[in-house]
């Protein structure tokens, strides 16, 4: 198809599909003549995936890019591919933690990790920023040992298990695999969020007694 | 105490505590000369409020003033004055929904919240809130009806009754109770998002055999 009907199947505006193809998220399609290019599902899948990517994991150019080198490096297994999604989701780095505050956070993660028997890389910087949320849960006074933490530990694996991860289609094109998980995350996150403080309103209503 | 010392204790600038002053998010001082004010206990613990309203919750200003005018309202019962700090911890709206669409998802999330027994007010902006959620995930084809929703549910009340709202001092100084939930909501909110980042994680690895 022409970069018109590119356009209008993707719903994406013509310049902005030429600044993903400047920017390289999106290969050029195939020269047909000198100002003429075809492009084909694939252009309209990886279309998918940066509109997710953006609009929904609100992700900067530079993240976008990393996941998408990720994904066209077909060397790279699903795994590893699926993890730089993960960790450009994550949050950036807070510098405000003290060192040994952190050290200590970090410690309580990997065992907590260990003893729940996850496989996760030892580099994965989800490890650190759990962490820093520990260390600002204990400076603010917050419970925030192995105990307080286990129930959101056991939550999030019910959900990631009977739930999330089978929803991604490990076995069909890369795109549509990041693309999945990418929207799994952080859209059943808002609405477990949601959830959470109407959950809180409930409990908090019939705690004082209210209606 | 002079105001230097509510800096010292607080850890909160004097010209930031200034600040609040004129903007009226903190009262005045008991003024005991012409240039000598004398702050007491409930000027810190309104500082500790304003702080993990701004700092945990990052909200705005306008939002702070409404949950600290909802605090100073001693005729509001603590059940409602709890509730402008959840709506105020909500996401502004999004106008893009489709009105149709919007009012279908509305439909869904009241006939969850009936359906669980939940005591949510009916203007409660959360249900909003989650029905442009759902809004979303449809437009991007994933699954959004009541069996995809109650597992969360499910999870969030667990949290919210098991360990969350028995963390709130419901009969010490309201500032306390308003600071606790927020500082509950927000950092085991970011406590459960890194372990479903993490749960995930290991799951793809589990199905992927990755190690």
């Amino acid at each position: 198809m022409r970069i018109s009907q590119l356009s209008a199947e993707s719903g994406v505006p013509i310049p902005t599909i030429k600044y993903y193809l400047r920017e390289g998220l999106l290969p050029a399609g195939e020269q047909t003549a000198a100002t003429r290019a075809e492009y084909g599902p694939s252009h309209l899948r990886r279309l998918r995936l940066i509109r997710a990517l953006l609009e929904v994991g609100r992700l900067p150019v530079a993240a976008i890019r990393r996941v998408i080198e990720a994904v066209e490096d077909e060397d790279l297994p699903v795994h590893t591919m699926l993890g730089t999604a993960h960790y450009a989701l994550g949050a950036a780095p807070e510098p405000d933690a003290g060192d040994d505050d952190l050290r200590e956070a970090r410690q309580t993660v990997d065992e907590l990790i260990a003893g729940l028997g996850w496989t996760v890389t030892p580099l994965a910087p989800t490890r650190d920023e759990l962490a820093r949320a520990l260390v600002t849960l204990k400076r603010l006074g917050m419970p925030a040992g192995q105990a307080d933490l286990l129930p959101y530990a056991a939550s999030a694996m019910r959900l990631a298990h009977d739930h999330e991860m089978s929803r991604i289609p490990f076995d069909g094109p890369r795109e549509v695999a990041v693309e999945t998980l990418v929207i799994c995350t952080v859209l059943y996150g808002r609405v477990l969020d949601v959830f959470r403080r109407l959950a809180q309103e409930s409990e908090s209503a019939r705690i004082l007694g209210a209606t």
